[in-house]
């Protein structure tokens, strides 16, 4: 019988890479725009902050009139009143100094702000017990941002610091790239709706669209969930075409049969130019995924375990997701540092993705292998996270420093 | 001059853990309860899988039938057909076996199923050319979950697995902890709604309430954000009063100036018994932070500067908001291990943020320390992450092995 021609992780990521892109451009609200990339660069329209401010709650003097102060010698300069938030600050003179608080305006003539704790006030005689050099607790004009500088790059994720940074130069409407619309099937006969009360024979709940659905709107796509086709093959690519018109990434969640796979298969090879490019994936649990290109857009077929569907999806449904949105790839990623329990071994060939739940004993984080089939629900809703032995290891020693992925 | 009283970091845990609880429960179908924690015990209500199933696309077989078979002596069995995907299998007797499909339902007589590519099959007739131990490729009706079984117990978080498992179990309505609802307001007399186009001297515009908005709704809460309060101690509380009527958590991006500070504290006295808990936190940026139980609701108070106020909310923030969503204090959180650059000093006393740019250079990812005043936040969208010195450290040097959090 024919074998499964499969390709390595590293091989299927480079395939993503190659051929998707990120889609087009649109300008929304900067109180939309969380999570999204830009498609523009940016430059600071204005200097930020437009004015010089103080840092702190104190005094603004010009700095050589305390030149020489102490806690026994302070200098002694006249107040002549309080800058008001968001107003122009009056102008002092030399001998002068005028109270400010922390983000205030700079009064024309001071150069420096003394805090309020080195100070003490005898009516409108001001006593300064320590000397301040020229700028001292102020922020310049345009120090943080100069105008005309770039701000942002084209391509850059707008985090919680972006949407504060963009706000504080007044752009409110910004280019980005298209939040992808994924669109999803379940298929296989033996699939019924999660909601259905009663089982017959032979049937099982759909468990995998409600699962892949919440993943997937982690990951800044909106979805649209078709439903389960039947193991037909007309209306399973009837259905897929007109899915695929109106979204940008088409997912299927297999029936785990041979009959389901091979619908799936010969869809995409009919769905669009090239079709097919991945066949399988030399990673477990996850080894029968398909993966096409369809005129531009990705169809990925999930197996039906769910264990082998969540590993897959999380892994190259997010890639092809980044793809989309444009996010840059990063060569770094957040894990749990801890010690293996026990011994694993790992058939040669393949990357192994391990369950692992991890258990905190005073400082040492160890982590525990949840084993069980690909099929099996309870050992995922066990796992913290998960733990990768490269292709090319025999296994892993109790004791080993290994590094855990976390499932959410 | 009165000085600001600080209380530890992990003692303002205590105090949150110690004021605040769980939201009451709700039901909520299953598609909308991702990122919820269960507000009651689940029991399996049956077994899952309801039936015998084959985990590999083969023939199930009566065991015994196979013993002894192998490359050169395969064994021959009448196929009397094919189990159909959904339906109940057919019968078998002894020296029989039937097509089965991964996931098919186990064909009563049989007890093994044999893979396809270990056979060949001649019309009617099956040679299996390797012997099957009985149970071998088979998942037992109830062998994931027996009807009975506490399947997630009360508290625990639902991420993609367990939604798969409860959809498995057929649950499709749970109870789970009342989603909470933050209620934002920013304070200051500088400031101005960030779409200001141009700003008059002393203004700057609110980049806060966006960054901030954004980061709350990354933290599984909903958001009702009030606008910019004027430094007016009537109106602030007045507002703060019908605004806390209406959520579970109250914020105050606070105006930078003692004035507001003062206010911000003052309204949180009156807003409900006991009042402020906490001054200001030893943790460096943030310290001048507030922190009040209004009638069992918890009232934040963020310092004005961006830097500061991003960091609190992030940690101190999410604290409350899980509190309030019932998800369980984790003693593992996801870093990335990095190797300093260069020496940092720290203050003594205060636990210390420092934000860091990630680089990788091969193998070796460096944490670079990006310096620069509270307030500005060129600094924060430059870095990927924080790091942590603790309190009691003076500093680190370069080339020591540090664990950064990443900002998202």
């Amino acid at each position: 019988m024919k074998l499964m021609r499969v390709t390595a992780p590293e091989d299927v990521i480079k395939i993503i890479n190659d051929n998707f892109t990120a889609l087009a451009a649109e300008s929304v609200p900067l109180d939309k725009s969380g999570g999204r990339c830009l498609a523009e660069n940016i430059y600071a329209p204005e200097d930020v902050p437009g004015f010089d401010r103080s840092t702190v709650d104190g005094y603004a003097v010009l700095a050589r009139d305390t030149f020489g102060s102490g806690e026994g010698i302070p200098a002694m300069l006249e107040c002549i009143g309080e800058v008001l938030m968001g107003k122009k600050a009056p102008q002092i003179k030399e001998g002068q100094c005028c109270l400010v608080h922390t983000g205030g305006m700079l009064p024309e003539g001071s150069d420096a702000v003394v805090m309020i704790e080195d100070t003490e006030s005898t009516g409108t005689l001001i006593q300064i017990f320590r000397q301040v050099a020229p700028a001292e607790n102020v922020i310049h004009k345009g120090e943080d941002l100069k105008e005309g500088v770039l701000a942002l790059s084209a391509g850059h994720r707008l985090r919680a610091p972006e949407i504060g940074m963009l706000a504080s130069l007044g752009v409110s409407d910004i280019a980005v790239h298209r939040r992808p619309k994924i669109g999803f099937y379940s298929s296989g006969d033996e699939l019924v709706d999660y909601h259905t009360g009663s089982l017959a024979p032979g049937q099982i709940r759909d468990s995998n669209a409600p699962a892949l659905l919440y993943l997937a709107s982690q990951m800044d796509a909106d979805i649209e969930y078709g439903g389960i086709l039947p193991d037909i093959f007309e209306t399973f690519l009837e259905k897929s075409k007109s899915m695929l018109e109106k979204v940008d990434f088409l997912v299927f969640s297999g029936g785990s049969s041979v009959g389901s796979r091979d619908f799936t298969a010969k869809t995409m090879n009919e769905l669009g130019k090239p079709g097919l490019l991945v066949e399988g994936i030399a990673i477990q649990p996850g080894k029968p995924t398909l993966l096409a290109s369809c005129n531009g857009k990705p169809v990925l077929g999930l197996p039906g375990h769910p264990v082998s569907a969540l590993n897959i999806f999380a892994i190259f449904g997010e890639k092809i997701i980044n793809r989309l949105t444009g996010k840059a790839e990063r060569t770094f990623h957040p894990t749990v540092s801890a010690t293996l329990s026990r011994n694993i071994s790992s058939r040669s060939g393949r990357t192994e993705y391990v369950r692992v739940k991890l258990q905190a004993d005073k400082d040492i984080i160890n982590a525990v292998p949840v084993f069980g089939r690909s099929g099996m629900m309870r050992t995922l809703a066990e796992a913290d996270g998960l733990l990768v032995i490269p292709a090319e290891s025999e296994g892993l020693r109790a004791g080993t420093k290994v590094k855990i992925t976390l499932w959410d």
